[in-house]
């Protein structure tokens, strides 16, 4: 959790990153209490998981009102999105160090090991609720899904463009699988994430 | 929905094959009554989506009672896996030429085939239904995930002692490599399953 609180330390919002959102109190409160609702997703998802996951339950646990918290987000999904999305920001670099080997396997080697409980558990959840509510779908692809394919994605661009892409595969295509994979384990099979697969991934992405 | 029906034509149930579950009625009743079921859940889908599928209007389109659904199956998502589970093993043969590359593709073209609506409306469903609900979850991985991985493993086993699968993959890694391709097409992007997409995965699991 005090990467999220993290997160939101060091990048401070600008007002044009929430043109759609009216805030009402001050800046300063503002934060406080967003970094509050955070943090109180994300530890009562881990307390009792999704199923009990509530508006009420994360208001009361972060000291604000349910007011508060519609303000900002339609429900407890988007909190949660919010959350495994800065989670997401501040543990995954796209590094560019001219290796494409060793930039990928440690972009995939970040990604997996950011993928432990609760964030595992917000994931699935998350997943979830995209398939049985198809606006809260968009939102998920927008916030999450898609600004992780095209990390990904530059960063095989960038191999693609050096020859470095396995044959008969895109950056697209490659990206797919990478991510497809990640999302079978913890959807499906629940095998682990971690090192071992990050290799298996690299060498089978690249030439 | 032929298919479904179909299926349980041809493939009429054994004693054995129901030995957890009481029959009360006539074996031939409970066969029509079964099949009428799985109809009615496929077609109610198609109409109006997982949102608004219940048992009570599963029984009432197929001309049952709710006791009835209730005496085969926990509730709507089983009477659903039940109902692909037979589309896949219906649609989806496990061919043997001896040609790697052909058999692997027009298994997972017939596959990709199979994945038309309201069947990728079921998958999603479902795959949400057994991140929400554990118990379900495994019924879900016994009855449909691991009896495909099983499949798709049987044909990359002989590939690789075949020497015909591509370096660093196993025949278990191979497969979810193409099952993590499948899924996270249903449930993230939906992009199209597609011959197209058959021929890349043939290329990058086989040598």
């Amino acid at each position: 959790m005090a990467a999220v609180i993290e997160q939101a330390r060091q990048e401070p919002q600008q007002p044009s990153d929430r043109a759609s959102t009216p805030v009402r109190a001050g800046r300063r409160r503002s934060e406080e209490s967003r970094r509050a609702i955070l943090t109180a997703a994300y530890e009562l998802l881990a307390e009792a998981g999704y199923a009990r996951l509530t508006v009420e339950g994360i208001a009361a646990r972060a000291g604000t009102g349910k007011q508060t918290l519609y303000r900002w987000w339609p429900g407890r999904a988007d909190v949660l999105l919010e959350a495994v999305t800065a989670h997401a920001r501040q543990h995954i670099p796209l590094p560019d160090t001219g290796d494409h080997a060793a930039d990928l396997h440690a972009f995939l080697a970040a990604t997996f090991a950011a993928a432990t409980p609760p964030t595992t558990d917000a994931l699935r959840a998350l997943m979830a609720e995209a398939q049985i509510d198809p606006a809260f779908g968009e939102r998920f692809h927008d916030t999450l899904l898609r600004p992780r394919r095209e990390a990904l994605g530059t960063l095989l661009a960038r191999a693609h463009t050096a020859g470095a892409l396995a044959p008969h595969l895109t950056p697209a295509t490659a990206t797919e699988l990478a991510f497809g994979l990640l999302w079978y384990r913890l959807l499906a099979t629940h095998e682990p994430l971690d090192g071992q697969l990050a290799t298996l991934l690299t060498r089978t992405l690249l030439r």
